[in-house]
């Protein structure tokens, strides 16, 4: 099992914080987070590109290349993976690895609207597993995600059963927050299961305690950090001190490799 | 005049917010600001490259090349222009341009540690003025930057002047502070004079009755981001709820042009 696998502990989850750029993954890495995710809406929105729609490949590649200096573990949101060419999936999945990512979201939403059919994604789960079987494959679906106000838990399992028996290393079902399904998805698969951080919703401990193995924060800690940076503008503007802590510019400097 | 040259008025001045990714100015521009500067340190941290040592150059006209959609005039941080070579800084502040760029900042600090010779920094901004005279470029001396335990006021106003006579469209001096320095460099020159905001030291109207005709925010805004960002993790880790305002994921997914 490798460092980042045995991480997976349901009960004692690893909290996952998702980054968006060099600075973000090395102050968090600073901070003490042994493993940081990526998240591609983050990442998207950085770079002026619109999420879930493949065009996030590029910036995506770039970004875990400057993170390879970190002493950290890291795991790369691939979205859908960018293509719908298997082959470009997995050439992916291996240069992220060569570029010392320790494992990849892959997701069975595509373009922000449909589910992929459970067939194709589990084919490409476990292309990717035979390719770089080194590489933790967190298989995420979108049964949840994609439709709040109508999902489907037994589809849900279905799928989570799908993709264990394709390969994958991981179970991740964002939007999935109610006791009983949590429980229900847990039970019903050997694999850790990943649920998304929701503010206002479920605690770390309250998540722990359900068998979660791992929580990760997707986009939240992208989009609280650009309303503090423009709460500063507005703050400064109309003669208030900055709220909150603030990191010297050499604090930030000497973060590059 | 340009629209940009006209937003510096001494006593009434521009508050000029600054951004490093396509995000950061898209959610700036969003709240109603009408022009928006770079920072250089931000742009370099965000890319994991150490700021002032002239490798930001191809981050920052990718990053200008995505702002030209932003309803918002930007002005961009070159550093010392990236290079020694004249041609090179002329061409890069023409590409800038090109990409719809209304304003560059230029310092006479290299590498972080020592000053440019005022006769050489004086022809680089000649040489820019001559070759793209639409272009306000703000004339940045790293006197009290760099020297913050011993800042020259002589030698400041000498670079305002000779900057000025080169054709300079404003002058910055970062660090300036006091109020006898501020207003001593004020009225040595018909240069708009622009300082930089500094937490805990003058706010934006006691810099404005002091004659500033810009306030610009450097790293601030980025400094204050990445920590929100960290401290949103820590406390979701720790049981808490996140602190602050949070755009919904749908607010930032549609910032992309």
């Amino acid at each position: 099992m490798t460092e980042f696998a045995d991480l997976h502990r349901p009960g004692d989850p690893l909290f996952l914080p998702n980054a968006w750029d060099f600075a973000s993954a090395a102050w968090l890495a600073r901070a003490g987070f042994r493993a940081i995710g990526t998240t591609s809406l983050g990442v998207a929105a950085a770079a002026g590109i619109p999420d879930g729609l493949g065009a996030t490949r590029e910036p995506t590649t770039q970004l875990v290349n400057r993170l390879s200096s970190l002493p950290c573990l890291v795991t790369v949101d691939i979205e859908g993976g960018f293509s719908e060419d298997i082959g470009s999936v997995t050439g992916l999945v291996k240069e992220l690895s060569e570029a010392g990512a320790v494992g990849v979201n892959i997701e069975d939403g595509r373009g922000n609207s449909r589910l992929a059919d459970v067939e194709v994604q589990a084919e490409l789960i476990a292309a990717i597993k035979a390719a770089t079987p080194g590489v933790f494959v967190n298989a995420r679906t979108d049964t949840y995600w994609l439709y709040p106000q109508q999902p489907d838990l037994d589809e849900t399992i279905a799928r989570t059963k799908a993709y264990e028996a394709a390969g994958a290393d991981g179970i991740f079902v964002p939007g999935l927050i109610e006791y009983p399904d949590i429980v229900a998805v847990a039970s019903a698969t050997r694999l850790p299961l990943n649920v998304l951080f929701l503010p206002g919703r479920r605690t770390v401990s309250q998540l722990a305690a359900l068998g979660v193995a791992r929580i990760s924060t997707g986009s939240l800690l992208f989009r609280a950090g650009l309303q503090a940076a423009l709460d500063t503008a507005i703050a400064v503007r109309n003669d208030r001190e900055p709220a909150g802590k603030l990191p010297s510019y050499q604090d930030i400097n000497s973060l590059s490799a």
